[in-house]
């Protein structure tokens, strides 16, 4: 069976149509995909940046929005954007950690929702409560297990093994055989390779 | 007629299959393409380098390297890395400005072809005249040309106009209607936005 790896991180907002695209067309190529929540802190302050470049390179962060517009709007996806920008993204990426499987596929989901189809504020509990209410999961329970040791360390491994693996940005496709693939474009180039790749294993 | 301005740079790794894909894509959707060289050097110096981002940012520059690979496998395109990289591309630009229409299409590909896909160095006047022959063009009469001040002026024009259009990077089609689309992987969605604008026009 055909499996990639889908890296992914709350603050990016390509990651938002990546996520809304990825399943439909892995299910296309009978590929399975690993829902990784990670953050791209750790591996940009070795480029030594403390913000996002999209706020560091105004002229790259402007052609980002527009592009982010066109894509939404071929997918028709609301998009708002979020103030501030970037979000903390640190107690969602905790909480889809303490997730699993479907649960953690849409509950990271309703977070790109919230945040760029609706600009909501997703460092804030009671947004993140009432997603985790939409997915079925418990609020309470989910909250109080995402902000302990082992969900953190746990999340703390995440971003060392993205960094590991050389992931450039966010969103990122792993394959088995170790190939990156970078960016909401670069979905279906990186799922025909693990489809291809596994057919060849 | 749907026309679109196809921004490269001699220097950038991502404009050579982007120069070697472009016309057939555009032909096929009926498109005529305006081959603008550039120089990315000052609009890096805004967002404050001196090299290449691939260089400053090993990660980026070993994900570029990487995905240039599987770029030109899948195109059937030889690569080579150029040493040094990035080259210094300002006397292939003045060259390529020198020349026009169908001549400075020709020149460009072997630019591309020489540099990238053989290693070569593109501030060599010898391999530039090489070139030049190969496409018809008289090496000493156009070498003279490009120092000329009439041509150094149009190409800091022409970088001017690139800062002026917010181009982030290379390549990038410009489309009358004032969209930006920046990489080889967006050269299908600049034609076919470029055949919507100009049928709705």
């Amino acid at each position: 069976m055909a499996r990639v790896d889908f890296w992914y991180e709350f603050a990016s907002t390509y990651s938002y149509p990546a996520a809304m695209r990825i399943e439909a067309l892995a299910s296309a190529r009978g590929v399975t995909v690993g829902w990784r929540p990670f953050l791209l802190g750790p591996i940009f302050a070795d480029f030594g940046w403390r913000d996002s470049p999209f706020n560091i390179y105004p002229v790259k962060g402007g052609y980002m929005w527009r592009d982010m517009r066109r894509i939404c709007d071929s997918l028709d996806l609301p998009l708002k954007h979020p103030q501030p920008f970037p979000q903390s993204s640190l107690l969602a990426a905790r909480i889809a950690i303490a997730l699993e499987g479907e649960a953690r596929a849409e509950f990271s989901k309703e977070v790109y929702r919230a945040e760029f189809g609706a600009g909501e504020t997703i460092s804030d509990r009671n947004v993140m409560a009432r997603l985790l209410e939409a997915v079925g999961a418990d609020p309470e329970a989910t909250l109080a297990l995402a902000e302990q040791g082992a969900v953190k360390d746990q999340l703390k491994m995440e971003c060392a093994t993205a960094k590991a693996l050389g992931l450039p940005g966010a969103p990122c496709l792993a394959t088995r055989d170790g190939e990156i693939f970078w960016g909401n474009d670069r979905l279906e180039q990186g799922l025909d390779w693990a489809k291809r790749a596994s057919r060849s294993a």
